[in-house]
């Protein structure tokens, strides 16, 4: 008998018919004995509905009152869950994020679990319920409701695996699984069987949407056992799992990519102490993310500084630049927003050289120029015209054999 | 300056634009310097979108699921208006029932409120913010959410004003205020400027639709200066206050009817102990409310037995009661779905006699048959045919002179 926390998104539960197919899934788990925790979010397009009427009442809605209007929605799917599963004959108890209570800080839209009170739970468990999580909330030490922002709903489920230390922790989306790459952009790419905490962080933070960050950053730290899975198949999806030694014969797991980015080039900035303070305090301090940098050092004092920004912080970022670059004395700033992150990750890499050079030889031999690179111990990111993107991944997964199961 | 609260239903809440007309509302008492509290219904339409999904999931949706779906609907509503005070410029709290604490029993779907915890929202007064609450929300003592059942909103508000000492509770709704009679049916009806608590009850119980019952009780028992009025309009509506000596003076205040009722006659009851007990414990058992009864003894040991039931349960009863028909020898069951209550209500027949004797002599002038009649110390019924119901409250309007003013 295993106690499994089982997470279903919002196009799984996105209508009654389809929250009662969900009920019976969880329930054959239940039939063979296991204890059974659900995380489930709202149905889809009802936290878009919910933004809609918040945008009209407020040019920014306040915070605490949006996580008030957006908890009720998976108030509404657990709800409607635990009926769902009392119909087909089985007991079951609703929660939402205060009443198990999952604690959180005050960052109302994107709070963080500070820590979880696994006693409710426990109690409805020996009673023999299903368990209905409101995945997304929580509540701060004042009771004030609090929503985890993107994703939120696999954080709630790894976090209550991690607190009631479960034995597994299943992870339902609409897709089969982790894969090698993008299947929309590469036929050939094949899922997963297994994939290591540290390899999914990279993915997920390089583009790859199947899991959010910082569920993954949870399971890692608190070891639990993710998996990653389709509702609407019964296939064995992708277990993400810490790091073992057969996973280091595969030098490259997987191939991702991102368009989010844009990229921004202050020229000809004079090269002395402070300068980049100069540049990089404003942006910072407008909640600019600066991700990769790059100073190119030319003749004399002057140098080139390269860097990128999310492409939806652009043009503000390029507004505020083109003040500092006359202040500074440089000579300008360019940019684009047409680029593209493409990346490799794997954890073998720790352990093999050549893979930097590889990489680069292949989109060469493609005739893409790259612009920027970035690497940290287990991947690598090159900075490509956005137009290469496609013929980048298809490349880079053929070179390094992710077409073939190791 | 005053504590108000104001409380408005789901029609004045409908949509955005509502939502913000009556935040301006509440912000103009505000703006004279009251404490405001403000008490507030789902969206008009949302509890029936919320109910038609629970009943495709659940033949008898659970009662504990039902609720903690249902409270979802005014969560979105508060959140709304707090966003709405916002931006307007003014500082805003939303707070749900188990925030406040609106303490209630564990009769899910209608709860009675125990006890109001008034530390929260004096604390958020204090800081002088408009505090908002979901109406018709509770939570018990082991925190599950529960619903206090139709006109719950209303309780709501009575109860939070008589925790809080409140100076008045103000109900907003569609109509100008308490009137003499159904306009659509009596066109010289007039809006009462005044009522009795013990008379709104009795105009609440007799259909009346205007406040909901236990409401009206919780204002008499807390002496809440109840204040019934129209959202749309800046009128002064209805004070619903305790009973002063001029009230007496005027010997009717209203006259009200019900189209909900059916009556049943079990004919040639043999007229032994007991066998009233025969015929109404079963009915009982079966969650029907009884309402009028009379007995006509007949020649020898023979009675007949006539009662009332909700027009909903009549096919019900019909049934149970032609079994015990044949069970205790009577002569057989018959009865009629197409009757009307008529009622008139009035402080002032405490003192007086012959207002019994004026409604019969009126009904017999228009040719009018009671068939059954009730009264209690303030009112009297008649129970008529369905079809002469507009005809007598019009004439009995006229009769008992409520088209003029006192």
């Amino acid at each position: 008998m295993a106690l499994i926390v089982q997470k279903f998104g919002g196009t799984s539960v996105a209508n009654p018919t389809k929250i009662k197919a969900v009920a019976e899934r969880v329930l054959a788990s239940k039939k063979k004995g296991h204890r059974m925790v659900v995380v489930l979010s709202a149905m889809a397009g009802e936290t878009n509905r919910l933004v809609d009427l918040a945008n009209q009442m407020q040019t920014i809605p306040d915070p605490r009152e949006m996580d008030v209007l957006l908890a009720s929605g998976e108030q509404v799917t657990v709800a409607l869950f635990a009926m769902a599963v009392k119909a087909a004959g089985f007991n079951a108890v609703s929660l939402l994020g205060d009443q198990v209570k999952i604690n959180t800080d005050r960052m109302h839209t994107r709070a963080r679990i500070t820590s979880i009170d696994q006693s409710a739970i426990d109690k409805y468990l020996d009673q023999d319920k299903v368990v209905v999580v409101a995945g997304f909330q929580g509540v701060t030490g004042d009771g004030d409701l609090t929503t985890l922002g993107r994703g939120g709903s696999d954080t709630t489920a790894v976090a209550l695996a991690a607190a009631l230390k479960a034995d597994q922790c299943e992870i339902f989306t609409d897709v089969e699984g982790v894969y090698t790459a993008d299947p929309n952009v590469c036929a050939a790419a094949r899922k997963l069987d297994r994939i290591s905490y540290d390899e999914m962080l990279e993915l997920a933070s390089l583009g790859a949407k199947v899991l959010d960050i910082r569920s993954v950053s949870f399971a890692k730290r608190y070891k639990v056992p993710l998996h990653v899975r389709s509702t609407f198949t019964q296939t064995e999806g992708t277990w993400v799992v810490e790091e073992t030694k057969d996973m280091e014969s595969m030098l490259v797991s997987g191939v991702t990519y991102s368009k989010n980015e844009a990229r921004i080039t202050v020229a000809k900035v004079p090269d002395t102490p402070g300068i980049a303070s100069r540049i990089f305090t404003p942006i910072s301090a407008a909640g600019i993310v600066v991700d990769m940098i790059i100073q190119n050092t030319l003749d004399g004092d002057l140098t080139d500084l390269t860097f990128t920004v999310p492409r939806t912080d652009y043009d503000r970022a390029m507004q505020m630049l083109g003040e500092v670059a006359g202040e500074i004395g440089a000579n300008g700033v360019s940019g684009s927003r047409n680029i593209a992150k493409v990346s490799i990750v794997g954890t073998g890499m720790r352990n093999h050289s050549g893979i930097a050079t590889k990489m680069f030889q292949v989109l060469a031999g493609e005739g893409i120029n790259i612009s920027m690179i970035s690497t940290s111990e287990i991947k690598i990111s090159c900075v490509i015209d956005e137009k290469y993107t496609e013929l980048a991944v298809r490349a880079l997964h053929e070179a390094f054999g992710l077409d073939r199961a190791a």
